[in-house]
């Protein structure tokens, strides 16, 4: 009863329903296909399953400490992380020109789904060194992205994002560390960040901070915040001034070393231009936000294998039809709606993904300024969907899988617990899934004056139009589109009244990936007739039809939600909280 | 920044919403009025805050633990339970007969409310004692009362619920702990009980374990249980053969000791009736499941009162209407909508809890033989709603609570995650809350034909029109209440039916609560004006707005997954899970 990484899934994608011939011909003349792409995902399906997903649980029990001040970490993650980045996956989508495999972004997409599937405190580590990489090669200066890059992309050193301070959260406008300008160019950075994942570890290596700090004199505010680099040793090898305050204790990703750091007058690099440092932050936040996302979906379907597996050994109670012996419990209604809840989700989302991962990768690499532009705008609109849609249903997801135990799944010994203990975290950083609603609702709709979303929803539907036969499936989806529409065009009429926006956002959300969820059934079911594999032709049009009859309804309640505006919210006066 | 007892709300509920003059003459005549019961409940609220919410957080870290075979129970916790049991808590609503102090129910789901609350793990010690001494109590021997049930009420001595084995747990027709006669009356039990709350612990005092096991040549599945009384230490002193096997390494309510228990051959004697011990504990199932439900309800506004109290000191971002500093995060329409979703559970709960007490007060203590045959028939129909949905709704509830605070909603030193991992059992002990929604859709609906739910029905659409003025709050329930109507007639009409109640029923569960919570909030808005308290006066019209606005749409999405019927549930084949 382990992690199955969703190999035949994936296969069916790649193969039936997307074709990676839409991806920029770069990666063609590269020599990247379906068939490279699915022997890398099933190498790195098998590292997840064989390394890294045996390491969870114990992981979660042994946890991290501290010793002499620095971090230990749980048994077998140091060598884990070093087979990790021997068999190259630490550079798979990055440059080549700092030594990246230079892949698509879709390709690190799944593989972020299974590696955080299987673990999530290990994913952290890499996904963060790459965060940090990504922000380097975006905006630091050639001698700093020679001197860190070819080091941090192959794995050797790794990369922190320090941002959080214990009153800067959502707000890091509050940030208070402090920037001095030293002698050469560098300064003296001195403050103290709260919740740094992977801040310390006993991986060996050099750990790059990317740090949020105020130059002297800098405006008040998010424009008076600039982003350095601080490297645990300086370039002579000395350490420099920064240590670790302690270690958080955190409700899970117990094997991940969240730190409070000090650093204290620690030398420091200008990243990019000075007052700009969130700007240079938000470079990679689509790509982090999409990582974050991928996290929920992968612990859903960890934590489905599982459920799944246990619903059919585990005997228990009769059904209405089958007699006097107790039945596996996956006969059992409840049982199933809530697995088949979970793929419902899972699978929706693991196409979306796709769908979206290769709109990023058309964003960077398309020969065509127009085709680059207009994609990267529809990973600008899709990112707070997929964050915060993924955790809050892959959250939902484990605490189903979690259900399907009964008492078995509130005990440690199985996993499940973990999986819902981890799984929350996503919901949380960064951005709290509020501020995803928000940034849909507030900002995203809004570009081009409307005209993203709109085309975007234009795509959805011309898609369905494309669809022959499946009514059953396609006209909840297409009902469920218009009343997106419905709701977006309020949205868009009362864009200026934030605190309608606001009232609105959470639920308008949800409403959008459910029909995104919905889109990418109807695909689903469309593409499943061609797949060679019999189990997943007949897996899938049923599984269409549980989302369509089953959670989709949701909309229309979510949508009552919106519509009641903001002033049921606002009516209680704060003091009677 | 801690626990606060809902003091304000239950003067309210018990003096301008509901007349404890409609409790059984008997209370009355003992002297019992609105006035002795506030007091009471002030008193249970001062403990609740003073001595157990202080201890809930350490008790998390500390935990239990085994020592020589024995349990230690965290720091402070047997000196509270000496504390409580001196106080009179014990007693309170256990039969003067053998020194209890006979109050209402209804007091005793008050005070559970807030002892759950303030530390859900200390709360499971006195709460089973009152388990086992009902069950002892309504079947018990003469001569077994007389032993053991005084020192129960008092306190002294303890009791514990020892039903679930590793491979029969929802199922307790495959257990197989045995149970074999002696000399004298006395058995022989053997066998092995898991997830066994406060099976063990260092409070002093005899430990009353209620073990189900099976008579030699019993017949096979529930009917062949009976129930023994086995003592930890036996009549004359020495030890019984019982040990714990191990301490349960779960993910919450870590100060509460959830033994394995190993019964060698312990001498036991039969409660009740030979292979009829099902029955025995089901006798005590509905105020048992009542007290889960409570707590579900007690760690939601626990969890509320801390994010509230945060959620006004906390400043992190702008406001739309809110100049340039950063806003108290209560301000953030997405934070009320949060918190204002727990209160409209939490506060229309409460008074469904009050509601549903004083029918099991009526139900036993009523004059009239009719009165107590109605009274009990709704609490069996209500018991699997209030267990479930208040659960269901209070962890979510602790998970929103936790949402409020961010990141630091993630790490332990605010107690946010603790709620929700100790609010995740409630969902599942008990009976899961899947089963919950099966005994609710497969059996309480069809009692006397259906006869118990259209009364309840009646009742409800009565009260809606005893309500002037409030139109925009009594007719979204009035509809709700139509819908469950529709829905009801279409269960009750496919009743034989197995598949199409399983799939059903956790939906149906759901719309069922919705419009009882509805029910509530529009006697709430209605007795507010009668207030005395012009915070309350002024806030629940604003929260049962809230709640018909935003929530109660709900029910329209889930009798839409109802209406689906079974088929999308079953489509699957088991082996494509």
């Amino acid at each position: 009863m382990s992690y199955v990484p969703p190999i035949d899934d994936l296969r069916f994608l790649l193969t039936s329903m997307f074709d990676l011939e839409d991806l920029p011909k770069l990666f063609r003349e590269q020599g990247f296909d379906s068939g490279l792409a699915l022997a890398l995902l099933e190498e790195a399906g098998r590292f997840s399953a064989e390394t890294l997903a045996p390491l969870n649980l114990p992981g979660d029990t042994a946890g991290c400490r501290m010793e002499n001040g620095k971090v230990i970490t749980a048994p077998g993650f140091a060598n884990a992380y070093r087979r990790y980045a021997e068999n190259g996956w630490c550079a798979l989508s990055a440059t080549p020109e700092f030594g990246g495999q230079g892949l698509p972004h879709t390709m690190q997409v799944l593989v972020d789904e299974m590696v955080s599937g299987a673990n999530l405190s290990f994913g952290l580590f890499p996904g963060l060194t790459r965060g940090a990489a990504e922000a380097l090669t975006a905006h630091g200066s050639e001698a700093l992205k020679q001197a860190y890059l070819p080091r941090m992309v192959s794995g050797e050193w790794s990369g922190v994002m320090a941002l959080t301070e214990a009153a800067a959260g959502t707000d890091l406008g509050l940030l208070r560390t402090k920037a001095e300008p030293l002698a050469e160019g560098a300064f003296a950075i001195t403050g103290t960040k709260i919740f740094i994942s992977s801040g310390d570890h006993d991986f060996g290596g050099n750990i790059i901070h990317l740090v949020l700090a105020r130059l002297p004199d800098a405006p008040a505010g998010v424009k008076g915040i600039s982003l350095f680099l601080v490297p645990k040793f300086l370039p002579d090898g000395t350490p420099n001034s920064l240590s670790v305050g302690a270690l958080e204790h955190k409700m899970g990703i117990h094997a991940q070393p969240t730190c409070v750091m000090n650093y204290d007058g620690a030398t420091g690099w200008l990243v990019g231009v000075p007052n700009r440092g969130l700007n240079a932050m938000f470079t990679m936040m689509n790509t982090e936000r999409l990582f974050v996302g991928l996290q929920g979906l992968g612990i859903a379907h960890a934590a489905y294998c599982k459920a799944a597996a246990y619903a059919k050994e585990r005997l228990q109670g009769r059904t209405p039809s089958g007699g006097m012996n107790p039945a596996p419990i996956i006969e059992h209604a409840d049982v199933r709606r809530m697995l088949l809840s979970v793929r419902a989700f899972v699978e929706a989302g693991r196409a979306l993904a796709i769908w979206v991962a290769m709109q990023i990768d058309i964003s960077r690499h398309h020969e065509d300024t127009a085709a680059r532009d207009a994609a990267d705008k529809l990973v600008s609109l899709l990112t707070p969907v997929v964050k915060a849609a993924f955790t809050d249903f892959g959250f939902e997801s484990a605490v189903m899988a979690q259900q399907v135990f009964g008492g078995h799944g509130y005990v440690r010994e199985w996993g499940m617990e973990q999986f819902v203990r981890d799984a929350r975290i996503a919901q949380i950083y960064e951005g709290t899934n509020g501020v995803q609603a928000l940034d849909l609702a507030g900002r995203k709709l809004g570009m081009d004056g409307g005209a993203v979303v709109r085309g975007f929803f234009h795509r959805i539907e011309a898609d369905l139009c494309k669809v022959e036969g499946l009514e059953d499936i396609v006209t909840p989806v297409r009902e469920a589109l218009a009343l997106l529409r419905e709701l977006t065009e309020h949205l868009l009429a009362v864009s200026a009244d934030g605190a309608e926006i606001g009232a609105a956002s959470v639920e308008y959300l949800r409403v959008f990936a459910l029909v995104c969820f919905g889109w990418m059934w109807v695909g689903i079911a469309k593409a499943a007739p061609g797949s060679e594999d019999a189990g997943i032709r007949e897996a899938k049009p049923v599984l269409a039809r549980f989302f369509v009859t089953r959670m989709l309804p949701q909309a229309g309640a979510l949508a009552a939600s919106v519509k009641a505006g903001a002033g049921p919210l606002a009516a209680l006066p704060s003091s009677l909280f």
